[in-house]
């Protein structure tokens, strides 16, 4: 697979991208098409939720501007906090670039190297058709269908998937 | 379905049942067995885990005796929060004798009155097979199966269970 956006550059969070995470964040969020945050979720609660230890945050940089960001952290304490979970939000005016696909295989390998076995998604929404594509792409299978678990901003219902990839096999085209 | 263990009194948690509580969710996490939670959770962290808001905890008691717990509380924020996760303890040396049930069939009642539309487990370990089968008696279905998310004490990776019910559907013997 060749490698995706040649130009961005993935680079670890630092609190100078404050502003430019949270309106990406922000923009993403308030859609409630994606995210379970509050479509109103409060600035400071959503940069300490994403970057916040034990959470490790990673930004998208292209033409020195932040145009997406990256998310690892456990998906359970203890016993099972040895399976990662991963979030990523690309800038919607920057969608469709290749930008979710480069953090996705950075995220697996950055994951790897934390000692990460494994990483999961609890609530992809069953209408993110263009994410649930991505993840298939990279070697996650849905693993389970949560009926209803996601209420869109008009109140319907729609399923949510669980999707996970065991770090320990190879991406497919060595993506990770 | 006769009423499981009609002894059992439950109601909610007050601060007075913190060192009973404490001891059963220590006895509990300690195992490493059922439960993510580190074995060495501290106690005022896991009491506050347990009992804090957004979560409702009840406790089940007899004679006197607190004997088990029910936590319940929204799985996800926002466009999730519909949903309910459920938890429960009960006192190994009282297990066995129905107090889970009564827990699980009181915590569904409990869960839909306050407006939730699903109950889901997020790691329900696959070897906890009485756990299992409890639940797919009071309607939850597994609905996904993460491989390896659940480790051992010994570090042996074991396969964990999404289970969910929808609190809108008739529980088997209207149990709920």
């Amino acid at each position: 697979m060749p490698a995706a956006a040649p130009d961005l550059r993935i680079r670890p969070y630092a609190p100078g991208d404050a502003d430019a995470l949270w309106r990406i964040l922000h923009a993403v969020f308030a859609t409630g098409e994606t995210y379970a945050y509050p479509p109103d979720l409060p600035r400071e609660e959503a940069l300490t939720g994403w970057t916040a230890p034990p959470a490790r945050a990673w930004v998208a940089e292209r033409d020195g501007a932040v145009v997406g960001s990256s998310r690892v952290m456990p998906n359970q304490p203890g016993q099972g906090a040895h399976v990662a979970n991963g979030s990523f939000v690309v800038d919607p005016a920057a969608a469709g670039g290749g930008i979710g696909r480069a953090l996705g295989v950075h995220a697996l390998r950055a994951a790897a190297e934390l000692g990460y076995r494994a990483m999961q998604f609890n609530l992809v929404v069953s209408t993110n058709r263009r994410a649930i594509a991505l993840w298939e792409s990279l070697g996650f299978a849905t693993v389970g269908r949560l009926p209803g678990a996601f209420r869109l901003r008009g109140e319907e219902e729609v399923d949510a998937l669980v999707m996970y990839r065991r770090l320990d096999a190879p991406a497919p085209g060595g993506a990770a």
